[in-house]
């Protein structure tokens, strides 16, 4: 027996059969809840913390170390390049969670990836942020995912398979839908 | 002359007004556009690379060196926690920008933060991304964001400000209203 039989695409395709059996039969398998802890330093300069999150009926333990994170700002926008800025973080979010999304419903579909790249774009207006424009809003106007992908499958499945991707990647779809952002103070 | 004596929360107060100044005469220059290139790597593992933008009228030319970021996925998620995942990236940007939009504004308020932390959770339930439910979002249901914050205002201004940031960050703009995003073929 080859151990390596069912990876498609660098995914384990019996342990995706076995997750999704499993949440048939559980649904609460499938709640998650993603953490991150944030502390300013200066200006435009602030680090984040993630390392716990619960999924899959309990606390992940699996990571040993927590990952780091600096945001920053380039000088036009009063920073020193401390880190990427925000929106830049939120792009690459968004690129690797439909990416992500893509590659796996390919292998659920027997699809074979052999590269997929992008080039995203996001434009904005500061009179959002600055609040000089009440018209404007402070976010992203619209952001465009350029896609190269190169697929055992036709042009047809793939096109039918990017628009499934757009659809179920969490990123993408939290960026097109208005989600609750509850904002608490603790004293 | 004391040259930092126009230095609030890391700030320099003469060029936020000169900037602000300039677009009001200007306010093509509050034009930017933000952008990333990602590469899938295998299963969960993808990277980005971030340096150029546009902005205030220019290419921006201030990184010598791009910032590179890898997401992946834990074990339970068919990973290897390669990176943090799409999700929490979205989290640790949604994080700096609050913070930045609030240090930035209360520094035009003369309002001097002492110290500003944040703890946030997003819940997610994976009948989305999975595509086991179509009544289920594929993206997060709500963000909560805990903000401790020690400044030098009374509570009420300081519960002004903070509503002043949710609604004025790009970012958690972006999360609460419905974005655009165009997913595009490039051949």
């Amino acid at each position: 027996m080859n151990t390596h039989s069912q990876m498609i695409n660098g995914l384990d395709k019996d342990q995706m059969m076995t997750t999704i059996a499993a949440i048939q039969q559980q649904p609460g398998l499938a709640r998650f809840q993603f953490r991150a802890r944030n502390r300013w330093v200066s200006g435009g300069e602030n680090r984040s913390t993630i390392q716990d999150f619960y999924g899959a009926g309990q606390e992940d333990d699996s990571r040993a170390q927590p990952f780091h994170f600096t945001n920053g700002e380039p000088p036009v926008l009063l920073g020193a390049n401390e880190g990427a800025n925000p929106v830049e973080y939120l792009l690459h979010a968004l690129a690797g969670c439909v990416t992500t999304t893509l590659v796996l419903h390919a292998a659920a579909r027997g699809i074979r990836i052999r590269a997929l790249s992008t080039e995203l774009e996001g434009d904005i207006d500061l009179h959002g942020l600055l609040g000089l424009d009440d018209g404007v809003p402070a976010g992203y106007e619209q952001i465009t995912i350029r896609m190269k992908v190169d697929a055992d499958c036709s042009d047809q499945e793939l096109e039918d398979l990017m628009g499934y991707a757009r659809q179920h990647s969490p990123v993408c779809n939290t960026v097109c839908r208005p989600v609750p952002v509850r904002l608490e103070r603790v004293v």
